[in-house]
């Protein structure tokens, strides 16, 4: 039976965050509602923003060892609960038969196009050199607002205290950082890397001006199973693996 | 890369519970230094409890196909985050090379054995008429304290509200069994079925007394991941699946 692939484990309490959100997501009232899932959680995978950055072993092969398996397994879609990793969205989706949501998409796709919209993006130094969310917002005519090295900084920080389970100061950290954003004219603010959910998620930091790359692509996973039925009694056979 | 299997999505919430303990329990600074995991996430194997008690078709060949993917994946161990699942325990473990950790040993170990405990085994009808909960307390001399008609219909219902995402009257309705569990002179409540560790985990519901399976088995699936390193660098290769 086809089942979403989360290619996860980058962080793994942000793979958990993903599948809390895709599991909060679907309407159901009891476990054969809920649609299938199989997650390659393997933290091991080289860190991607130092790479994109020249600073570190390039990810590539072992990314590319995943959307293998999850392919190999039978995946129906698959997703990429790390914003970073989406710097080799082209390369992983040439070589996978099954289709790639890209999160940067279906986060700005949240964001309603607004002449007077000032979007910032709070991520990696990697994903922000890459540049594919700047060319997202740029495809969306939504005007992209820089952040000083100061907030970036604090965005790093909050990202490295997630991994290592500090939730608390990640937060206070990440409310910091969307208080001076906003009183500096910003008025949306994308949390573009899935750190980032689990801290705003700890308890509501000016919830209303996030855009929750985490909660977007989790949403267009669930969209894309419930459209095609993924949850319906109907695919079930006695052995639901290859 | 050796890693822990995860045979999940009975039911989907239960699981992400169980994740989310295991990257809790996992001391580490960053995502290289956490258990790699891979979950297999299928919430349409047929109803355990339903099948134990002959009322619906059996889960058998679905729960070992499950178990045969995790294996063919390359699980160094494999783990089920449900209770009702271990009614087929003996047949799984036959057909695995991974070996399987089971959640009402690793429940039952928790408690000291003490002459004047008496534990209740909060379940599914299914775990309670499979019976394999009240032989791991009787192998450690442990009184099993049975509870009433009506206090295991509200047990039914509380699952059920859990797997419909309704963990706020879930909670409710597993506060009020703990206490006329204690009333009645029960000293250890074990939660046996994983879904009563997400209502329990929503607002502290007596935890003193709780012994919970969930956080049990990902506690024992951490120290054998941990034990043999599955999280340090040195188990790095490129291809990381197989």
């Amino acid at each position: 039976m086809p089942f979403i692939g989360v290619l996860g484990g980058m962080g793994p309490a942000a793979t958990v965050d993903f599948l809390d959100k895709i599991v909060q997501l679907t309407p159901a009232k009891c476990d054969q509602e809920h649609l299938p899932w199989i997650v390659s959680g393997i933290p091991q995978i080289f860190d991607r923003s130092q790479a994109i950055l020249g600073d570190g072993p390039n990810p590539f092969s072992q990314l590319a060892s995943g959307v293998d398996f999850l392919n190999r397994a039978g995946a129906g879609v698959i997703v990429i609960p790390c914003n970073s990793s989406h710097h080799w969205y082209d390369q992983l989706l040439t070589r996978s038969r099954a289709p790639i949501l890209h999160i940067a998409e279906t986060a700005v796709y949240a964001i309603s196009p607004c002449s007077h919209q000032r979007v910032a993006i709070l991520a990696t130094r990697g994903t922000m050199s890459s540049g594919f969310y700047q060319q997202a917002l740029a495809k969306r005519q939504l005007v992209h607002a820089s952040i000083s090295t100061i907030l970036q900084d604090r965005v790093d920080r909050c990202i490295s205290l997630v991994k290592a389970a500090e939730i608390d100061e990640a937060a206070d950290i990440l409310s910091n950082v969307a208080q001076m954003s906003v009183a500096q004219g910003v008025t949306n603010i994308i949390l573009a890397c899935t750190e980032l959910s689990v801290a705003a998620s700890f308890h509501g930091v000016l919830p209303a001006v996030f855009v929750n790359s985490s909660l977007e692509l989790a949403a267009a996973a669930v969209r894309y199973g419930l459209e095609r039925k993924w949850n319906h009694l109907g695919n079930l056979t006695r052995d639901i693996l290859p």
